[in-house]
Order: C-alpha cells, then structure tokens, then sequence
C-alpha cells in the first residue's frame, strides 16, 4: 500500500459534507481498490459554525480558500464551491497552477472554462475530473470517456435534471399543472428557492454541453445550446401526450450530423416503449449511440448528497490509483470546433397545441397555416368544452423538417383566433 | 503521439472480425482518444481459408497460436478463441508470463481461472482486462471497478444472457411456448445449435461469478451459484405473471448479507414498475446498489460482433493510455472467501404453479402442506378447464423464507394429485 492520497475539500454543502460521510463510512473499502488510502486534510467554507453533521475538527480549517491550492500537505483539491465564475474558478486555476490534481462537480463552471482548465491539467500533467458534473451518480462521464470509447458517436440524449423530471413525472402521475407541483417540489427540497437553472433548462443544457464534448470530440460550445424549459408545460399537454402513447420529458440531445453539431434542451414526447419514458421522479438517464456498440443506456440518481459524492470519490479513486488522462478524452488541441447545425433542416414529427377563441373559422385559419409552411398533419383532438373562453387543440404532425413547423407558428403570430402562444413540443422518435 | 499498441489476435470468429472491422472503421478516432494507435500486428485462427469479410492478408498469419505470446513485435494479446481451458487458456498464461498486456471476452474462463490469471498479471505488472466478458458492450466491469468504486455495493443483478431473454420476451410478446420460440431463435441465429449453456444459466452464472468478486470485494466463486435455468418456463407462467403484474426475466442475483455471499441464476417475476421488465429482445442490463450512488442501471446489447468489439477494444484504448490495474479492482491477495449464504434463509414471495389432476380435493391437499410448512398465500388461480386431464393452479405466497415453501414442495413430492414437477419462480420485490 502506498501513502494516503490527501485531499483539501472547498465547498462544505450537502455535497462536501457527503463526500466527508463517505470516505468515513468506507474507508477501509476504499483502501483496498484504491491501493491507497484517501484522506482529507483541510477543508473551507463560508460558514465554519453550521452543523453538517460531521466531525470537522480533525481537519485543518481555512477560510482563504484559495491558500487550499498550494498547500505542501496537499495532492488532491475537490471543489464543491459551485458557480461558473468567482471562488471555484479562482481555486481551480491554481489548484491546477500548483500541480494539484483538480475534482470538482461543477457544471457550469466546466461548460464556461472547462477547456481553459482541461489545457491546464494537460500541461501541468496532472488529473482534471468532473464525474459528478454530469448526472451525479451515474458513470457516464467514465462511460462516454472510456466504456464507449472505440465507438464512434452519433447521438447522446437524455434526462439530466432531477427537478425537472420530478415536476413533470409529478404532474404526469397526479394529474396537475406546475405551478401546483413547482409549489410542492420546493417545499420537499426537491427544487430550489430560485427554480430557474433548473426549470428553465440552463443546468441540463450545461451537462448537455459537457456530454457533446467528450461524446463526439468537439470543444464544449455552451452557448450553442436551444434551449426551452418546462414552465409552459401544462397538464392536458401531458394528458393528451399519454392519450397518443408519449410522455413527457426534459431531454438534453446531442447529435453530430453532417450539418455539424446540434445541442438542444427541450420538453419534448418520448414514445412510451423508449427507456426515457419508464424514468420517474428525480432520477436522470443517458442514452449515447455508438456505431459498433449500438445503443447504451445509463439510469441513476443523478443528484444528492450520497450519488454525487459517490462520483466525487470515484474520481478520487481513479486519481489514487494513477489514472488520469485527458478530461475530454483526448487532448484539448485535437477537440474539434464543428459547424454549429441549424435545428431547421433536421426532420421529426412535433406536438403542437394552440389555445384558440371558441368560434367559427379557428380550425380553418389553423389548418389553412400549416398547409402554407408544408406541414402535413397526422392527428387533430379538441376535447370538452371551452375554458374561460378558450378551447385547447392538440395536433401531432407527420415528420418534416422542423422548419416547416416554425414556419407554420410564424404564419399563425399575432392570429386573432389565438388566445396564448401555442405549445410546441418535438417528438423523440429515436 | 506515441508509439502504436501492437495487439496479436486470436480467435477469428464473429467477434475477432468485429474487433477488425472496428479498428478500420474507427483508426482516426481511436488515435485521437488513446493518443496512440491501435494496430493488429498478427493473427491466429482455426480456418485460414474461410471468409471473415475483413481482408487479413496485412496480418501475420499463424496456425501456432500460444506463439503470439511471445512475439516481440507484440504489445498485447487479445484472446477470442473462447472455452475455460484448452488454447484459450494455454495463450493466457503465455501471454501474461511474457510480459504482454492480455484481453479477452471469455467469461467461461475468467469464471474458472480467472484469479489465477489476474495474480499472474499483477506479479508481471501488466493489465488483464476482460470488459467483453460480461454483458457484451455494455461497460459493466469499468462501472463496477472504477464508476462505483467509492461504494460498498450490497447486490448486483440483471440480465446477463441475451439468449434466454430473447426467448422469454418473444414468448410474452406472442403468447408462444418455450421450445417453439428457442426453435425460431435457433434459425434467426440468436441461439446456438447446442443451447443448453445459454438455455440451462451457465452463461449467465459465469457472468454473475465475475460480477459478484468485482461488486463484492470476493474471491470468484462459479461453483456457489445456484443455477435454474429457463427450459420449464411455460407460456401460461408468463400469463399468468402478467396479470399480476410481474414480468418473467432469467436474473442473475449476487448478494453481500450477513448470512454471507448469495448468487443465484434463476427465471424469475420482475414487477413491471421495474427497469429490468422493460428490458427486451437480446438486450442485457445490470443493476447495482451501492450504499451512497443508490440504484444504478445500465443496458444495450449484451453480445454480438459489434457491441462485444466495442468493450474489447475500450479495453486496448484504457491499455494504450496506460490504464490498468488489478483485474478485479483490488489485488487478489486482498479478495475475501466468504460464507456461503443459504438461500432458505432469504425471504421474499415466490410464485408457485402446480399441473395437478381434474378430480376433487387436489386444492385440499396442496393447500394443507403450505399450511403445514407455514407458508401463507397471497393469491391462487384456477383457470379454465382441464387439458389432457390436468389443470394449471397458479399460486403466489406471502413473503417469507425460500426454506419454508421449499419443505411444502418436499411434502407435496409424490403426490397423486400432481401430475407434473411444479414449478417454483422467485419474485424480485427490489
């Protein structure tokens, strides 16, 4: 057995606490596959006096997170800080300056810098992990990195924000809209006090991000990401998405195409035979498509305390054990910078509901809109009576290029037949 | 870039031209990922003449396979000859004693001789790798050995023999029986002329075996698996499992309890609620609950040219970034030998069919040696009328321990009233 691999750990929230619990309660386990022990030294957070349920007196206290980063006593620094910018940033550059191996969970701060800090490690020659970043506990990150690695990619999608998925499966199983189920999930803990990176698709399109990168071999291009929410999704969407054999879900798709690269984060339909439907509740799932290996799923917990700690100490493992290696899989410079592919040209059928005025000629207009832009329709419901007014009509159309679909919205904008934006929702036809 | 991995092949069937094609196909990307290239140097086969559809003739040919091992224009030897023992193991002794990095898909053999193996690879300092081994593309071993390294896992199980579960979910989704369905299985290719190692557990017990030491921190220990396989699963088991909910999967179970290491192989009623009921065709999937990660799941295709390549060549790529490590992610020195656990003791409900004869008080007397071996029914059902003058009663029990519906089966053996063996499933309430 070799000397402990030891550890400086920045952030002390549910995760860093967790990651402290862990390594206490499989220490010994840890040891044996590790070779080494894995021991922390030092710990910083913003609040020293907070209880989080573990001893932390054994640990060297700083409040200079920073200063974690050149410690002599120190070979590995977990950052668990978060934010894209400010502290985490500011420790990860020097961590990395100092020759520490760097693991962090950190999402946004590895969509925005990643790359800066990937060529970091790379010169330095140190270990850059992120396993928790995407997915929590879930080895997908390992799996795309290593498992899937003599494959060639053409598609990696999934469900990769618990919040979201408990609203929607939420709504889905009790029959209510989302603001109701939002209410609900924030005050389970299931949500936070401000819901908007999560509902609003910013933190899947962040991991999304992250999986395009390592899945296809191209620099991580956040700000080429579509996204939409889930926030206009309401209950009869959901309802009338079952009635034709769908559900749905907040999908992260990531697709190297001859246009180039397509990211996109959207609610969309997924048939109910697909594996993404049987999903439920907060729990997260990665299908990645490879050309020899055919289609591989992952499913887990993808956030808490005890999953992404479980990713934390993994990449601790891995460290411990002496494997690195490129972050994205190979190095920084033979990352690829694709055409960015527009949404337009790609075909599907999509599910479209207008909320129209309960008079004559509605159906016409509608109808007489989508025959201009092309688009041919598989199947129209209007149920029940109007609401305040207004009557729901739910339409799936055949496949198309999506632009024909935008087209088709874009003849009906500023329709006085339509009482609220139309719902547009794409279908997972994979 | 450094130098090319240069691997000798042997074993030229579906999978060795899989894992030729895909070195075609893939070079560019596989250099760009392992930072080196991956090059077949030699070759080794049976049949020299016959037609692969991949053009051997850059290869060194050798009709004396152990010889690849000592090769030295040889990096790394990959074995895909198949068998426990004969040449397969001849070559992985040689191999590893000469100082190459070894890689195979023979989970007959690593069941077996597979510690053995791994020791001989740790004293040479080289990598044993067997990702192909067990359930085909789909990155299990790395899962286990590194994604979920931090936990202590308390069960593994799945699906591990794509065989039977085509032929049960065929059998489900057409109502047909067993030997009809394996008969069709058998001209489509997805069962062998001779399919009793797949049919029969075997397949899927050595597969557990692996699972287990690397879950378990245990010694492989093929010989403890209880194995029941799939030839007595009728269509009306399948039947009647739906209607109550359950669906019918050959499951391979490894469980660390106090009692010890369990392992069994066994058809088995999956509740539908479950991700292993949704898991059809000749798809594999694994399920491990670790104590922080929770539940994880991963599926695809579990054999065949392509997905079986890609987890061999994952294999050479981790080998060429200089990735290796014990085989069973710990030394074997340090693998416990554990107790054996009894399976009477575990508890659980069990779904029971018995072929008994059309004539009054058969009810009676299955009914009192439940009673009698203290185990309670849940449900019973008798439907229809009498075929070749026996009847179908379908019972499921309370939960309770194996051992007592075991003494009620004893005490029914040798009655007049059944006219057939009965037929004993275990249901997987996880």
């Amino acid at each position: 057995m070799g000397e402990a691999l030891r550890v400086a750990l920045a952030g002390l929230g549910t995760v860093g606490a967790g990651v402290i619990k862990l390594i206490d309660a499989n220490r010994t386990l840890i040891k044996r596959r590790a070779g080494r022990g894995i021991e922390i030294v030092a710990v910083s957070a913003r609040d020293r006096a907070r209880d989080r349920g573990v001893d932390l007196s054994r640990f060297d206290w700083t409040d200079d997170t920073a200063s974690l980063a050149s410690r002599a006593d120190v070979d590995a620094v977990v950052e668990l800080i978060g934010g894209s910018d400010g502290p985490a940033l500011t420790l990860a550059r020097a961590a990395i300056a100092s020759g520490k191996a760097f693991v962090t969970a950190n999402k946004a701060m590895i969509a925005h810098h990643g790359l800066e800090l990937a060529e970091a490690a790379e010169e330095a020659g140190i270990a850059f992990k992120y396993e928790a970043a995407v997915a929590g506990g879930i080895p997908v990150i390992k799996g795309l990195r290593e498992g899937a690695a003599a494959n060639e990619i053409s598609r990696v999608y999934g469900i990769l924000n618990g919040t979201c998925n408990f609203i929607l499966t939420t709504m889905e199983a009790e029959g209510r809209d989302f603001a109701e189920v939002l209410a609900d999930a924030q005050r389970l803990g299931y949500a936070e006090a401000d819901p908007s990176f999560d509902i609003d698709g910013v933190d899947a399109a962040h991991k999304l991000s992250i999986l395009a990168s390592l899945a296809f071999g191209t620099r991580i291009d956040f700000g080429a990401v579509a996204i939409t929410g889930i926030r206009d999704v309401l209950a009869i969407d959901i309802a009338e998405a079952q009635a034709l054999g769908f559900r749905v879900r907040l999908v992260g798709v990531g697709e190297a195409g001859p246009g180039g690269l397509f990211q996109r984060v959207h609610p969309c339909l997924v048939p109910v035979t697909h594996p993404l439907a049987h999903v439920t509740s907060s729990l997260n799932a990665i299908v990645a498509e490879g050309n020899f290996v055919g289609r591989l799923f992952f499913e887990g917990r993808g956030a808490g305390e005890g999953p992404t700690a479980s990713a934390v100490v993994a990449d601790l493992i891995d460290i411990a054990r002496g494997e690195g290696g490129p972050a994205f899989a190979m190095p920084v410079a033979s990352l690829a910078a694709p055409e960015i592919a527009q949404a337009g040209e790609r075909r599907g059928r999509a599910y479209l509901r207008f909320t129209v005025a309960d008079r004559p000629g509605v159906l016409a207009e509608i109808t007489a809109a989508m025959r201009d832009a092309n688009v041919s329709i598989e199947s129209v419901i209007q149920r029940g009576a109007a609401v305040d007014g207004a009557v729901q009509l739910v339409m799936v159309t055949h496949e198309g290029p999506e632009r024909c679909v935008a087209d088709a919205l874009e003849r009906l904008r500023g329709s006085q037949s339509l009482t609220a934006r139309p719902m547009l929702m794409h279908i997972l036809d994979l």
